[in-house]
């Protein structure tokens, strides 16, 4: 037991991935589907699914791809998209959610990944799994097609807590690093802070001190500052990671979504205009499908609970095979990049960097 | 002189507007093309352009569209982009941007439009046209590409203020209600208030305080109260317009274009790509340039500012001659619904029963 609690802690050998297959807009069925999809691809992940038995073993039997390669773990409650979180930590024992985060929290899996409910998944995932040492507010990250060369950018917090203060945002900062290092495989991470203007006079006084906290922790935290960016770098190639509060991530992450999602459909009337455009639609269709790969939010399907002992990735409610796939395949280079181990040692160091500083600044001040 | 302040403010016959020649990325010269392009379309307009005379002379000179139709007032000075508002407060009674206020000031024009320095506008604004009453803090609105069927749905704050508490947002609703009234003709806009979750005990207190505001003011203030909405509402067709602080409404606005401009960037790509997609976008030619022209940021252009005695209309300051010439169509459009004067009952009489409501209120609590 304790050979394969290290084996799918370092990612040697195969990586062990906790999926909860309920409590999804489209069900178990697209769970399974996707995960069918990853165990093709990837001969590496073995998988614990948490449902109801009978429901889930009638699903996977068919799939041969899964045969000694998935195991169930029998979870009767389901967390819907309306339970509240204080309800879901109060009496969501026997629900496939909970039995996810324990399979993380007892080392029998590396990362867990679920599509239920957000606000649900991060409570459960506070008091099952624990905040990481130095850690205020856990973040929710995700991942934004941007014009850089790696394809995308890091934002946080995208909805994990409205507020946030100097202290959290410089956490934040860490871990988007962090996060950025080891799944866009970027060395030294440009990191920015999102305001509404890039001068520095502008903003919330927060903002002003996080700049300072920010700026004076990047040798240790192994990033480059830019400073304040704004919302339109957020697609754009100044910086690598987005740093801002949940409240305003999630409206930006939401604007975005929606703005895209608004642009294709009226891509698609428009070739739908005229037998000429229909037809010039044929021609283009590989490129557009190589555009559509390239912003489709379903490949880049997975915010990433950063903060926490352990990885969580929430995939989008909505999420149909493929963007589970894309989610456990998230999941799978994490895991295997040792991600969870390396982000608490820099979290923690830093914090006791930052703690450091602020004793010497405070002996500094009682002239001791 | 006094028929022809009257003329100016009723909107019967010709339109007065304001228009600040400098301070834009792109110079005077696109200035005077945008402002000859309106006049091309529209005679009922007429223009107080304001710079450099000797410059601007030269520019008008050979355009035979202005002859008679456009009239320079002299201001040397220019402000700049990185002029800090307060510097040009104090120091700014020689530009262009002072003298373009002044117009709309002392009722010569009915609506100013500059594509200068945003925060400096905001900040003269306020002091030469002063706050309507009633209004604490003015807000910019802008439209922005929806699915509902006037195609724009309005957004307000973007970015006059980074704060704004309960009652500002009361404030912003009412004004943003009326500017779709008067600017999309939607007799009862439906207005939403921005939030991360569509469920009432979720954000932050000052959301919940201003949801019970707005939602009690509806029937006065002639608009629905759709309740919390979120990011993705923003280009959607649950409202028609989106109340938020202008730190947040800066960010998803520029967040939105930043991503409406990448997709577009890849689209080229994708049809650069191969011979065949080359062809294809030949094909499609027609059909891609309706669809450019539906999110054609320049299309749109022009915050306006809301809550002060007049209106003034800021263009982008890269906006080119397509650009001017939007901002001025949307200026002239409110001039000619007496837009201003409308807002000013309104938000005075709702300011009244807001009044009266606390008052009462008070004596309940009070037992008298």
């Amino acid at each position: 037991m304790n050979s394969e609690r290290d084996r799918a802690r370092t990612g040697n050998g195969p990586v062990v991935i906790s999926v909860d297959a309920m409590g999804g807009d489209r069900g178990p069925a697209a769970v399974v589907a996707g995960i069918v999809r990853s165990a093709t691809i990837n001969p590496d992940i073995r998988f614990i699914l948490h449902g109801p038995r009978d429901e889930l073993e009638r699903l996977i039997s068919r799939r041969k791809q899964l045969r000694d390669r998935c195991e169930i773990r029998d979870a009767a409650g389901v967390v819907t998209m309306h339970d509240k979180p204080s309800q879901v930590m109060r009496n969501g024992k026997d629900t496939s959610m909970w039995s996810t985060l324990d399979c993380v929290r007892n080392g029998e899996a590396t990362v867990a990944v679920s599509c239920g409910n957000t606000g649900a998944l991060m409570a459960l995932s506070m008091i099952r799994l624990r905040k990481l040492p130095g850690v205020n507010r856990p973040a929710i990250a995700i991942l934004w097609p941007s014009r850089n060369p790696q394809g995308f950018n890091v934002m946080l917090d995208v909805g994990a807590d409205i507020r946030a203060d100097a202290r959290d945002l410089l956490q934040y900062a860490l871990m988007g690093a962090s996060y950025a290092r080891n799944g866009l495989n970027l060395p030294v991470p440009r990191v920015g802070l999102l305001n509404v203007g890039t001068e520095e006079h502008k903003g919330r006084a927060e903002l002003k001190e996080a700049h300072d906290l920010i700026g004076d922790l990047a040798e240790q935290g192994k990033y480059e500052f830019v400073g304040f960016v704004e919302g339109g770098d957020i697609p754009g190639n100044t910086c690598d990671v987005i740093v801002t509060d949940g409240f305003t991530g999630n409206v930006a992450l939401k604007t975005g979504e929606g703005t895209a999602s608004l642009i294709g459909d009226l891509l698609r009337e428009a070739f739908a205009y005229t037998p000429l455009s229909r037809l010039a639609s044929l021609l283009a269709y590989t490129s557009l499908r190589r555009l559509k790969k390239r912003i489709d939010p379903r490949r880049v399907n997975g915010g990433v609970f950063l903060g926490l002992n352990g990885t969580v990735v929430k995939s989008h409610g909505s999420a149909d095979a493929t963007g589970i796939s894309s989610a456990v395949k998230l999941a799978f280079e994490l895991a295997q990049s040792g991600f969870a181990d390396r982000l608490a040692a820099r979290v923690a160091s830093a914090a006791e960097l930052a703690q450091d500083d602020a004793q010497a600044e405070q002996q500094k001040e009682s002239g001791t």
